[in-house]
């Protein structure tokens, strides 16, 4: 079919992000071929600055334009306490929340065993590191409740227990507005294993 | 909530684009950010690459990378046929079904008392510069078929008249697939006026 190289390059380049496919590449392609020069230099130069900008943080490994990030270098930030996360993304659902106020260790994965993935792939020596040199108190694992997240939880604690610190696993159970009849075994297994005292 | 100024940047300009909401835009920007470098600057490129390159036909004012663009300078294309569209996509989408032969006029635009839009700001003196200059046999109008498309379709008929030049309109119908039963009121009466031989 006849198009302009320079739409269809772009519309190959739409293609590749997650969730854009064809029909979407080519409305948002054409789009932008609309839109004001200027709207569109503006868009291109937020991709360039985000790749040219970000680094990490050298502290918990979170994504920064600064280093150290602004979370370890915030003074009312608790200290003692880190909350271990598998992606930046994950750190950014927490910190919506607004109700945790301790500091982060992003692991940047998760092991995966059936992607390559070890250990040695993620900051976990780095979060050993912290936990002795910052007299850590208590380590929040925050992975992803599934098979990998769950056994990177736990060769983590099994990192940690030796140092007496305590370590803690994020809770399971029904979300808000969940319905029991509608729940599958393992989580509501889970929350009852996770019941509280009222 | 904290997050790196060049990710707010990025996710403010992709939320800007068409069906793409905050959530969406939340993965595109990290999608790109855990993507490769050069991957990242090829997306911004094309971006940037479009609106650099593109121009207008100066015959069609289909988009193009070379004016005049490849229909219009196609020597097995029929010359003394124009198909006459609201916008360049109008007519990538008659380019896929791979029937219509003839030469393209691209309105740029459609009558719209509503949004300021009268007949001056489209390409109509252009199309009726070329209808007497090429001696074109068909104009066939395929604006959409809606209040607007269906004016433009009636304001172009009515110039054309005068020429002696045949002016046609695309078929309003029941879709391939369709239903009698769920089809609106009107694309049923417009299928039945429109009914032909068999």
């Amino acid at each position: 079919m006849y198009r302009p190289k320079s739409v269809s390059t772009l519309i190959e380049e739409l293609v590749k992000l997650p969730g854009i496919g064809q029909k979407t590449a080519e409305r948002l392609a054409f789009y932008i071929l609309k839109a004001s020069k200027d709207e569109a230099e503006r868009l291109a130069m937020a991709i360039l600055d985000l790749k040219g900008m970000i680094r990490q943080c050298s502290i918990c490994h979170n994504i920064t334009d600064h280093d150290p990030c602004e979370i370890c270098t915030n003074h009312r930030r608790d200290k003692s306490t880190l909350c271990v996360v598998e992606e930046p993304h994950d750190l950014y659902a927490i910190e919506k929340t607004g109700g945790y106020k301790g500091c982060y260790h992003v692991l940047m994965g998760v092991i995966s065993p059936l992607e390559g993935i070890g250990p040695d792939d993620l900051t976990i020596s780095g979060l050993m590191n912290r936990i002795e040199r910052d007299s850590i108190k208590e380590v929040i694992i925050a992975t992803n409740p599934n098979m990998e997240g769950d056994a990177t939880a736990m060769y983590i604690s099994k990192l940690i227990k030796p140092l007496q610190v305590k370590a803690t696993r994020i809770a399971r159970g029904l979300p808000m507005g969940g319905d029991l009849e509608y729940a599958d075994e393992v989580t509501l297994m889970k929350s009852f294993e996770g019941r509280m005292e009222i």
